[in-house]
């Protein structure tokens, strides 16, 4: 357990088997991913999406509230998404709900990171966890 | 330890103590960000900062190679980073020892999180780790 006054939340979403067409796709991509954003009650500041060649789309959406973010493999049927938000009134597991609604895939693994200023006794550390 | 094969390196950050007064300058915050970057070796594909009244600012970089973002609580002294880069051109941890240079602080506390697809026999999995 870190030593923080927790701020946010953190969601780090691996999804596998997804349909490589989806994640390549990338209005569609940014579309769910800009919906999951509607969907946490997050307010939207700005957007951006990039499509890599041959395949492959990254993105982010910065809300009042943090970001959410993704990367796509179309070729491993891999996408790597984040939702980060702060504060009581958005929703992060509504939007990790709709995420893993919307992209179809075969399994997932979600990591949850409490995000927040370590406190004034607390030591520098540098932890490894989850690694794979 | 997750069963996943990994793609990439994440790096969540959280800074304490810092100056007030770096952490509301947007062009402060965006040049460390966007240097964080090509100290890495990174391909800079985009960059969005938002400054926020009366105070904060929020900014992402999108890489080739994924994000760093950045989300600061001038109030608080505190800032949240991420480095979150794949492949092995890459190096995450110049830019996590820019970062601890650039931004004076206190203390630190950061988690490494692997990030990659769930292996073929993997379950379903949600994790609570480094909650604080």
């Amino acid at each position: 357990m870190r030593q923080i006054h927790r701020l946010g939340t953190h969601l780090l979403i691996e999804l596998a088997g997804c349909e490589a067409e989806f994640l390549n796709n990338e209005e569609q991509v940014s579309e769910a991913l800009l919906q999951a954003a509607v969907e946490a009650k997050a307010t939207i500041l700005s957007s951006y999406f990039h499509k890599f060649h041959p395949q492959g789309v990254s993105g982010v959406v910065v809300i009042a509230e943090s970001h959410l973010s993704i990367h796509t493999w179309p070729e491993l049927e891999y996408a790597a998404i984040d939702i980060f938000t702060c504060g009581d009134r958005v929703m992060p597991f509504v939007a990790l709900r709709y995420i893993l609604k919307k992209f179809e895939h075969d399994r997932y693994q979600t990591v949850e990171i409490g995000r927040g200023y370590p406190k004034a006794n607390a030591t520098n550390k540098f932890e490894l966890v989850a690694s794979g």
